[in-house]
Order: structure tokens, then sequence, then C-alpha cells
């Protein structure tokens, strides 16, 4: 149970924090902090959270848990808003989609990692943004990564681990450079492919034509490209060791793929569809039929 | 009003223009033609063809349209087979995803090529296959394009048009060699990059923790990876010199692409993730809401 939890940035990921452990009954108050005074406004006013501070220090007074779940680029201002103005023993863990780059920026900004301090990262979301997408399933049977370090506190770690069974998802444990690379092929490395793919007929002569006659197939490839682009700037920049190493390799095997493919060379071609074919659909089969929550 | 339709593979494609024509009424008999006698007797059964034969040349006796959809490296064979049966004035068209390669292979097993031939493509498909799987509905609101060649008779060419008109679907016109590009960059890629990703993850270590750690965005980015690598090879073969130069190209751009994700320009990224998602939202303004019809 949670006595006071302190939310900074109240948007999809955290005001969806606040209402899950709600229902459940396992937070006491929930204090909001952001920048739009009107979304903190409309948060209140959706029972979200109970009252709001726009200065991260303020907000985190008597805390006993603070989740932040700002944009990746703003981590490094909000740990340092809040160094010197959490209390004693309080938990602190975040929802960045790149982990090594928030532990730096926690590192720098506390002076040393703190022991309650618990990197995470929910693999959940939706193209929308703010308060008003956000909903208590949203973590349902979702995946939480936690990538805690040798001098995370375990105590902490665990009540992050029971805050987020609570919400019905389910914990795993990852280094951060393992999460990172994981991340990097899942789920940064398709987005790239699909705003480059975009991008390069967006600018090809015609392209109004290109767009007219692409297919349901093409939409479906495509939708991770209505992601906000300054999120995902700040994730390429976050992340950007892993995620450009897997973008080089797989450049590389596209080419020797349009090499296959000038030269006409069938048995190669059928050897990689099928493979990929084979487990495209043994991951389907292994995975819930909800493809609602992205990312 | 088509008094006698030969339809050479009786599948999804094939199958599904059968059925739209019954629907409306603008075809006297079908005769069906394929490989595998369950699916020909699968496909009497369901009212989809009125009578069968596994061989070409017999089923277009007296057929005044023939429509040849089977797959890109069934084509040669097929025509060859038909060459010397068709009845005087028949209409030849045919279901190809890629265009040059058709003709190509017509004009090879015709002797030049038939005035009366009618290259063209739907836009239109599912993952499935078979005549099971055909619906009258396919082509509704769907995209057909036909390329028509200097030596076509125009005639011809409007009663292509006219039968898909009459299933429902917008007919289109364009050079055999447009076509070509325009399916490489709208269909053919991005199948290349869904299959490339799933293999890349596929061959990683712990590739099973790769694939449970992805979310819904990676589920539909790679849906098209379970397509049939069969009918994919053909494709890739018979629009090579397109493809493999695309690909080549996006494959340049995505080293570029990772080049500056590791020198941390953020304003290049910026740049090309607001391009890509303007013009995917735009897209989206402009198109049904229906995707249901992939390929």
């Amino acid at each position: 149970m949670i006595r006071r939890l302190a939310v900074i940035g109240v948007g999809l990921i955290g005001g969806s924090l606040a209402r899950a452990l709600r229902r459940v009954g396992q937070v006491g108050e929930v204090v909001g902090c952001g920048r739009g005074l009107g979304n903190l406004q409309r948060a209140q006013e959706l029972g979200v959270i109970d009252r709001y501070s726009q200065d991260p220090a303020e907000a985190v007074v008597g805390a006993d848990m603070v989740f932040v779940a700002v944009p990746l680029g703003a981590m490094a201002s909000t740990f340092a808003a809040l160094q010197g103005h959490l209390q004693e023993g309080a938990v602190v863990t975040d929802g960045g989609s790149a982990k090594a780059s928030v532990v730096a920026d926690a590192r720098a900004a506390f002076g040393g990692l703190p022991p309650g301090f618990v990197p995470g990262h929910p693999i959940a979301g939706t193209e929308q943004n703010g308060v008003e997408a956000s909903f208590a399933e949203l973590y349902q049977d979702r995946r939480v990564i936690l990538t805690p370090l040798c001098d995370t506190d375990p105590a902490a770690t665990a009540r992050v681990d029971l805050m987020w069974r609570a919400c019905g998802a389910e914990v795993n444990y990852m280094t951060v450079e393992h999460h990172d690379e994981v991340l990097a092929a899942t789920s940064h490395l398709p987005h790239m492919l699909a705003f480059g793919l975009v991008d390069l007929l967006a600018r090809m002569r015609e392209n109004d034509e290109m767009f007219r006659y692409a297919a349901g197939g093409f939409r479906d490839f495509t939708r991770i490209a209505s992601s906000n682009p300054v999120m995902w700037r700040d994730i390429c920049l976050a992340n950007r060791d892993a995620l450009s190493g897997m973008l080089s390799q797989f450049s590389a095997e596209m080419e020797q793929l349009a090499q296959s493919i000038a030269q006409g060379d069938g048995e190669q071609l059928l050897e990689i569809f099928s493979r990929a074919k084979q487990a495209r659909d043994a991951f389907i089969d292994g995975q819930p039929s909800d493809g609602d929550n992205s990312l």
C-alpha cells in the first residue's frame, strides 16, 4: 500500500498508473506534477490525482513513492529538481523507454545513484498522449521491466515490483544494458523503419500517388510512424549506442537482400522469408490476442 | 456481361472475382482451372465455379474472358499452355503483383503480345490462400491497376475495366514500369523490411526473449511477415530491378539514420520523424478506414 504517490508527468503512462492503483485501493493520496496547468486541472477533475503542484520539489513532499513519467529528454532536469527534497526512505522509479541514459541522468543529478531509485519500464502505451488518454487497464497483462543496479536497495525494488503487480502487470528483471538491447530490437528499430519508409515515400516524385496505392498491409506496417516525433528523438538519443548498432546491422542485411534479389537468388530469398514466417507465426501463437497496447 | 469466364487459379484472387461477378449477375458460366483437384471440387461445391478442368487449354474453350490468377512463377507455363487454344476475340487479363515480368512471359509464350491481353493488378488480398478464403466483397472500394500496352486492343481494355468496376473496384491506369515502381515502394519494400526484421530477431541470441518483449506495435509492424514465402520469392524475382534498387536506397538511408543517431543529431532525427508523421497522418485521413484487405 502506497500512502502518498507523487506522479511527475501526468500523461498516458503516469495517469494510467494512478488510475490502476486507485482501482485496486493500493494508494492513499495521489499528487500530480507537470508543466501544463490545463492537463493537471483536467487530471484532478477526472479524479486521477487528488491535488497538484507545478514544482517537482513541492509535489514530492511526504511522498513514499515517486513515479517519474516525463519524456526521456526531461529526466535530467526532473531529477535535479528533486534532489534534496525526497522524503527519507522514499522510493523513486520511472517509466523511460531506455534505461542507461536514465541511470546516468539520475547518477549525475543525485551525485551517485540513490539506493531508493529503481529504474523501470512498463512495456505498454498507445499512440495517444495526455491524461485524457489514460486508463486503469493499460498495464493489465503487460510486462514491466525493472533494471535495479548493485547499489539499489532490494526493499525498494520489492515495493516497485508489488506496485506494478497490483496494476495487473507481469514484472521481469534485466540488466540496464540488456534492456536497452532488447528494446532497440523489438521497439526502437521497428519505429526507425516505419518512420524511414514513410519518409522515403513522402519524398518521392508524385508521393500522393504512392500513398494512394498503399493498401491495408502498408497501413498496419506504418501505424507506428504516427508516434510522437519529439518522444522518438529523445528515445534515439537516449539509446543511441544499442540502436545505432542494430540499425547499421539491419541496413547491411537489407543491402545483402537487395543483392540477392538483383541476382535472382530465389533459394536465399525463400530461406529468409520462410524462417521469418515461421518465427512470426510462432510469436503470434504465444501472445495474447489483444493488440491495443502498443509501443 | 461476360458469357463464359475461365478462371485459371481458383484461389483468393480468382475465386473472389468469380463470386463478385456472380453477385451482380455479370457472368454467365464460370469454368475453373488449377493444379489442386480438391480445391477445384471445393470451388464447385461452394458455387464459385460451375465446372472445372485441370487442363488450361480445355478450360478456356469458348471463354470470352480469361482471368489468369496463378502465382507469378507459374505465369509463363500457364500462357504457354493457353497458346493456340483461346477463342477468337477472347480477352485475357491477369492478377500478378508485378507487371513487366508478366508481359515478358506473355510475349514469349504467345510469340508477341496478343491484342486481347490486358495486364492488370487488383490491389487487394488477405494473408489467406485458397478458394475457401475468397469472398465477393474483396474488391469493393479497392483499386485495380491496368497497364495496357501500345499494341493492346482498347476494346479489350474497356471490357476488363468494366469487369472490375462491376466488382466495386476503382480502375486506374499506369505504364508497366510505373506500376512496378509504385508497388515496389508501397508493397514489396515493406514486405522485405518485415521479413528482414523478424528474421534478424529470430537469429539473435535468446530470440525467445526478444519476441516475448515485443508489444502491439511490433505485432502490427510484422503482420505481413506471415505472408506466403513462395509467393514473395516469386514477386521479388519478378520485380527484381525496381525492388532491389529501392531496397538499396532504403538501406543507404537507414545507414545514414544510424549515423545521425550515433552522432546525437537530434535536429535531423526530429525533421525525419516529423515529416513521416505528417505524411502518415495525411495518408490515413485520405483512406477508407477498413483495414481488412492487405497486400
